[in-house]
């Protein structure tokens, strides 16, 4: 179903093909069809709130786990008690919470009146664990056994539990609530009806820590091929599961956040639109200031230059393409460097491996460079000293900037701070400096 | 386990022991640590084959398979037929085809021989799809049910089948193999023995073509929070499926493409470590000669204006600070653009909202780092004239810069072309050389 569909059905008022038409969508889908409506202002509060009660109730709930905050918070607004009750209980415990994390107090407030005190007690639980921790995106309903239960009884209590796919393709097997092994609901299929749960768990179990960063969760789960991970307390009970569609967006999160703080943005957890002008620019500015004071470095060597300057002002022409050339081969290291450490392959013990690798690249660059460079100078301004001294500076600069641009990100992670805000735009400043300096101080002792 | 116990353990001859203690472990981690040994010189081809060899035949191929190239290629090489044929028919046919993907001929055409002739087909068939296309990263093994069986039917046709969890978390049912609904393994498991399947099929099936992007298929797989998307050729017919898991390993391959070509590499699929410096330097190399040429163009700029910097060299200190604020703003804007572009909230039709929203974030950010600049400018040079020339050229270049990052993604993208690669560098290198224009104009107009 399309727009005009949707507004046409609801104006000639046919609801009965209206919600078969909205059945037969998936339910991501249909969340972003009403976003697109209201946000073209085609459907109002009392239309949107209209259609959202002809949906069956587990559908609805999907959808509106699929919905973005200000939709979530204008239906809240709508609903009564009752119907609130209703959408929270199909809910996902973590898309409740992350529901709550998103809503003004007052709406906090209803939410939480509305879910039933044991639903409250997990809820406040799931509030208090660390920014970023396992503990935040993982879900606390998941299937378990104990040891001694047979195939049979399994089967049965997955059907009384009625819950979702995603949470019952590995169950777990559990004693005073410690995690012993796991079944998959697949091996529960293929087994004899009595044979005991312990006889086919596997106890070869991989598992985090509920205060672990949500990325060593979401790297072992990618690594190991899984479904689900579950998470345990300090005792080794188990508080939850990690699903894997969870883990694809911790990734593309965590992704974004890299890139943005690579590019000098501050990380923002919310949509470009959702953003309004004045975080943008907020975001945005800390990361130029600093970089635009740190400039001022450059800026005192080139002044401290300026007899050679006003001497042979045709110097001033290569320093744009000199501090290019710099930053982009810097850049280029560490953004290397950066992935090679996110996808575990490059490790601190290897710092040596690295620095010798990247020098060798760096003199096959640079020489490269040098040379072609050397070419266009002296073709150009038929200048061979200029020439030497441009080319002499940009092998300096390149192989500078490729040591650098390895060594800064490993430095980084080796004190704990991400790697990924030693990048591109810190790292020009500062070879920009070094080049500088070395290319006004090999002029001045070749051409003076 | 770990390198020293599994070393103890060979050295001692204790070989039950160690093959208990590597079935223990899991197949990626037991893969990482074969890896290390043998890296480390630790193991020779020999001991490898053997540890290879006392483990049971489905783990060995689990292991093989999380192996890489070199490892790989060492053990076919040492394997007789029956044993490559062993782990060949143990292997998912996507991994059999990665495989080929990485070999070179001669072991290739004895990885063909050893395979029976129906898989042969299916490689051959395989590896004709487009680059990067779903066809590439699907796995043509998943469970088919038709419309007329029975759930106890359909739970049998599992049993027999003895396919691996992944593949049949989700089941498909087909009609001249036409792809008529999807069932999952729990709504089996929970459905009366007795009802058809096409009673309790899903009938709102998500698909995409054998030659659509994979990275489309990822995004869908993502966007509905599903355990596997089938793969149907141009008829509908279905051939194979996509799991979680390989979708996890595109979204990181693209983000890792994503991130070199906005750092001005050309992306590679291998691993740092692997690529030979020679390789890494031609990655690399390509841009920073366009870019380095590129960069030619301000230097012409600047030569133009000579009169003015032998006349105020101190004009020449500020260069970097414009150069390095103008291409910080551009690559903030161009990655908020790309990112956006990528989660799909940032589309073509938005071009002027985004635009405007840029406009005023730029605006604000260029009054800042202005006055800041000016403040500075005069505190250190007692200089109104030069704070003026340089903070008017700074409002100018933030605007400029962040408006082309914002458009010129999204013109790449409208012509067809990846927009990571109008991202910084490129980007930079024309912010820079507008810059300099209108620094030089601006301080000719108000300092001459």
């Amino acid at each position: 179903m399309d727009k005009n569909e949707m507004i046409g059905l609801l104006q000639e008022r046919k609801f009965a093909a209206l919600k078969n038409d909205m059945q037969e969508m998936m339910p991501a889908d249909a969340a972003q069809l009403l976003k697109e409506l209201s946000e073209e202002e085609e459907l109002g509060e009392k239309e949107l709130t209209f259609i959202f009660r002809i949906l069956p109730k587990d559908m609805a709930a999907d959808v509106f786990a699929y919905m973005d905050t200000d939709l979530q918070m204008l239906l809240i607004n709508a609903f009564t008690d009752r119907e609130l009750r209703d959408v929270l209980d199909e809910l996902f415990l973590d898309d409740t919470v992350d529901l709550i994390e998103d809503m003004p107090a007052n709406v906090v407030a209803r939410i939480l009146k509305a879910s039933d005190p044991q639903v409250r007690r997990q809820i406040n639980e799931m509030l208090r664990y660390p920014e970023d921790s396992a503990g935040t995106v993982m879900t606390t309903e998941f299937v378990y056994f104990h040891p001694g239960d047979t195939v049979e009884e399994a089967l049965d209590r997955i059907r009384s539990v009625g819950l979702v796919k995603e949470t019952v393709y590995t169950c777990y097997v559990t004693e005073s609530r410690k995690l012993m092994g796991t079944v998959s609901l697949l091996d529960l299929v293929v087994a004899d009806k009595n044979e005991p749960i312990d006889e086919i768990m596997e106890t070869t179990v991989i598992s985090v820590c509920v205060t672990d960063d949500r990325e060593q969760a979401a790297n072992l789960l990618k690594k190991h091929d899984l479904a689900a991970i579950p998470v345990v307390d300090g005792d080794r009970r188990m508080v939850g599961i990690i699903t894997f569609d969870d883990v694809m967006d911790v990734i593309a999160e965590e992704n974004a956040e890299d890139m943005a703080m690579m590019m000098a943005v501050v990380p923002n957890e919310e949509s470009y639109f959702k953003t309004s002008v004045f975080k943008h620019a907020r975001n945005r500015i800390v990361w130029l200031l600093i970089l635009m004071l740190s400039a001022t470095l450059t800026g005192a060597i080139t002044n401290h230059f300026s007899e050679i300057i006003t001497t042979i002002p045709l110097l001033v022409s290569f320093l744009a393409m000199l501090s290019g050339t710099g930053g982009n081969c810097g850049s280029q290291s560490s953004t290397m460097i950066i992935q090679g450490m996110a996808a575990e392959e490059i490790r601190l013990r290897d710092f040596g491996r690295v620095i010798v690798k990247e020098l060798c690249i760096a003199v096959i660059c640079a020489v490269i460079l040098a040379s072609v460079n050397f070419v266009r100078v002296v073709l150009f301004y038929h200048d061979v000293k200029i020439a030497a001294v441009v080319s002499l500076t940009l092998v300096g600069t390149v192989i500078l900037a490729k040591l650098l641009g390895c060594m800064l990100p490993m430095i980084a992670k080796k004190l704990k701070i991400d790697p990924a805000i030693m990048s591109a735009p810190l790292l020009s400043t500062l070879v920009d400096s070094c080049s500088t300096l070395l290319y006004f101080t090999i002029a001045t002792q070749m051409l003076l």
